[in-house]
């Protein structure tokens, strides 16, 4: 296929030179496998200020990868993980968490890809019953599939009662850096303070090349990660070149600077869709996703030039995502389109 | 740890710079994820060129996610997987297999790291009874984990008996370039020519930074192995840069010069050690692992100064790995401490 | 505790007496265990006549064992089972599906236990999408979960659909007995007779001491069932005591009988209770289960002298189950204490 | 098949008549499910007499979920479990603890079915590292698989190794009944009196219809295990008929009478068998299996007669089992029919 740049996924897009520079850096000689290297230790160190003691960080490949193991190190298989019926890990992983772990999904309907306790209160009623699956995690996306973002004071409500009711939180954030620069604070803060245990990480959305954290701050859960990540086929041998990444990406704030600049553009990209007619936005633009109905024969011919997901056919609803590198010229590219499809 | 350069693994060694090269070039704007670009669709081609047709050809990141998952595509978990007892599948996988497809794996003692269709017999007397589990794969190691080389002629024998018992041969090729160029033949000629269903195939340990394939020779075999691989979580979503890595390490015989240097390096090496008294090698060195063993007082000298490890701790034995890029002076280096530990 | 004979489940009633003596006589001598003895033929034969050839019939332990074993037979781990979101298979088994087989459930609202290919089309979108486990079973329930009846027309329409679409049709008959009584028809006109590929066929419920049978009548999934089932810890030694039961429930029409006595006590029990003020029937009672609302403040009263399940605590609902050997007298028993506690 | 009583199982004998009897006195009224009826309580507190405080117990209906799901209460899925070569749980099982818990299993070469800590220690070098699943759990047979008995002594050793390591000791008691009547004590002794952490404790086998039971005497292992039950489908609903098969089965000591019946017909059909030339024991006879080497050429011819299972075809040794009804008539049949066999 030979499609313009776009916004089908941050994902589409490549490594980010500073990235690129760090793996080529951490190419000299030779170096003990699976993370018992000096880069690998420089790199849980700077987790360790980023994100506050006491932590354990863990590197893995894939989103899912992260999402399915993280969660591994807090579930039994007759416990149940309790998420929005649009997560990520329901309907993005092909069953893996299920397959895994062997636990099952409790799904709470959501408008804005959030939940909160009073959705979770009414799971509740299994406890200590054996015909049930019994609730031990909750997960929730930061930023959610529907690019809103949780507040830290919506995060620690949802730790407090996770953690009243015996259970723990896990966040899938594999867009965390969009979430915490919308918010305006650093990564600890809509983590570690707010009683996260369990955080999936993502640099690979971001501007890294392949590369996932699984972050326990919980130190439960800990002592025997590494035989998860390990029997999950997730033990990367050259380790360096992953660490290597993920020390770049938290040095010299480039996470935060390629998140400012992906939701930059997410928010000029929404004020040049809003002047298009019958265009509408159905979400808040809170970080780098852009949800937009358009009249229905539009989509197909749209699609011809740009690939992007649709979210929902019915209306239909588009999602588009900007990303590190997007430009405004991917996006005048883009509305000078479906202006031109538009009949406009 | 501040070791010099060593024969811990082939894995300790970088990533090559054509690799790299690669990697870089790969760097170029916008792409679909998850395989759907140009530079996946020029890796397909170039291994059906190099492996012949039909096939399919899946990557995945870590040599275990290979042989699990590609076993996985062939078996049921009520069915059985027969290995060598010093398998990686069964020694060094923290139970992937087991966990993931649910089969047990049955074992066979081997002195030189190979097994033949005579072994495997005996464990077809439970076929067909309930109360076990039924063979359905056999896995072999190229090269095996003792640094000895199958023929392919041994091969063929054992995928015929494999196929004639209604089972699949599952080749862990981690090392496949070097067994190719130890045996002087091309990478088909030790797979799909003899009968091979299922091939990891390796490239990480030979020069590149991250990049496993799972080449499927057995059309029945293909179907579903998309969605083996995603809920395994082993689906990459900026896939070019495993593809670019296995095109360059595909074209140019990039495989089969590093295989060539680290086989010959290894052939060096024993030249060497052969020299040293109260040194003896105790498996052929076919391709680039050696195994000598070594009076019991001298290894933890030798190990303040060089990592490796040690295969057998009651003789001992210690196992030492070329790779595409150890030096005569690596050697060198070695040799003057096991000549100085040993006081001559 | 020491209740009166209660409605709680048709599971709270003990064994019926011609089962007692089936067990009984086949106490005599020594039998070859697990099923290859001349009471299990018998009992296999008979399944054939009852329910048509061809078919293979397999005996487990538990409701919970057939609905989960069976789907085994028709599925991979990175498939879905498409079901009720009221299904015993998603409510009640502890994740025993998700966990046995590795599959996710994709639930449908139903607000008569019922679903219909209109529900299922929907979720076939993902259809060739490997980010999504894929469709392969739909599950019903039959008698619902509400205590509703499938007409053989539903259910051969939800087979058709099932075909069509490449996936197989599982029925849940724990209380298929009573569906077929309330139908007016053989147990095969609605399995086999309306496409009906994997049932559960429950024993225990309807008079049987223990003892399901997991009934194939799709010749391509019963290949490997006897391992699916060793696999999964459900293969009795002294089968013959298992297969007695079946064989007594099937002749003579004992299943039936109960069945209808079950029924009936279902239909005058219903009878009673509309003559109750403030007290209403919220399911159609088409078999052996009704669903009461009631005030408030009564329920906890009368569960002081009767055992049964809150359907649901916010209106709330009751569910009363009738069974093989309920009585008039504990009909009147229990309307004697409702209009008491509501203080008529 | 119209064979003679014989001597392939225990698990061919039928159902004793004093625990048929305890079915049909418990075949009255109705219950509520589940095991919480005064049956079921009465029989935990006489497991509680006969085997000592503290102690849950959890009764399954297959000695397979008894040893799967009694283990998984004790590991994580990156763990193993350590046990003979021969262990019903590696042979027999057809990879069910493999499926249910994703461990691998660690063999032990045996001579006569016993492990002690000296073949367990080698195994322990993986301890801490990731690449290997790690010990957790060492499970012993008592009988054995060659009817041999673990004295007391034996197993206290193994549980003060075993938890010296961290891990856990699992018997698996299917023929428990028979080793404390060989060893003339109780079955407290050889269990919660010398470190048993999990037993499965056999009915089936020694006169019960069906019925085996998972005790845990490691408070710590207990929390869960009613969640693992169930989603490990083996959670009876109609309880009060396997609960009273227990009670019978420890009430007026039912299973050492049993048990001691069975051993004794072992013996003297030991000595019937060692009078016949050509013949010989091959291992000690210390409860009720004898394993009796043969000429080749008479197998076939003896099992035209009677069914059993041969145990090593290239000797041959075949396997007899006594039961709690086997008769002298049966011995001396067999006796005769060896003897026409071979010629006497």
């Amino acid at each position: 296929m030979d499609l313009k740049r776009g916004f089908a996924s941050d994902n589409n897009s490549g490594i980010h030179p500073e990235i690129m520079k760090a793996i080529e850096d951490a190419n000299q000689g030779h170096c003990i496998a699976y993370g018992d290297d000096a880069i690998s230790e420089a790199a849980l160190a700077r987790f360790r200020e980023v994100f506050g003691e006491p932590l354990d960080v863990y590197f893995v490949f894939t989103g899912t990868g992260a999402n399915v193991l993280g969660i591994r190190a807090a579930v039994q298989s007759y416990e149940s993980v309790i998420c929005s019926e649009i997560a990520h890990l329901n309907v993005d992983e092909c069953a893996a968490l299920e397959n895994f772990t062997g636990c099952k999904l409790e799904l709470i309907p959501t408008s804005d890809g959030k939940i909160s306790a009073n959705n979770i209160e009414p799971l509740l009623h299994v406890v200590g019953n054996e015909h049930h699956a019994q609730p031990r995690v909750v997960s929730i996306t930061q930023t959610t599939e529907l690019g809103t973002v949780y507040t830290p004071g919506e995060i620690q409500n949802l730790s407090d009662f996770a953690h009243t009711h015996g259970m723990y939180l896990h966040m899938d954030g594999a867009r965390l850096s969009n979430a915490a620069e919308a918010l305006g604070v650093g990564l600890r803060e809509i983590t570690a303070d707010v009683g996260v245990d369990i955080l999936s990480f993502g640099g690979t959305k971001n501007g890294m090349m392949i590369g996932e954290a699984v972050v326990l701050f919980n130190k439960r859960l800990t002592g025997n990660f590494k035989y998860i990540r390990k029997q999950g086929m997730h033990l990367a041998s050259k380790m360096r070149f992953i660490s290597a990444q993920f020390l770049a990406f938290l040095n010299n704030d480039l996470w935060l600077r390629n998140a400012r600049h992906a939701n930059k553009m997410a928010r000029l990209f929404a004020e040049e869709l809003e002047k298009v007619p019958r265009c509408s936005i159905t979400q808040k633009v809170e970080a780098n996703a852009l949800f937009v109905s358009l009249p229905q024969n539009v989509v197909d011919d749209i699609r011809k030039e740009h690939f992007f997901y649709i979210w929902d056919e019915s209306v239909p609803v588009i999602r588009l995502m900007t990303s590190y590198n997007t430009e405004m010229e991917d996006i005048h590219t883009f509305i000078q389109t479906l202006k031109s499809v538009m009949g406009f």
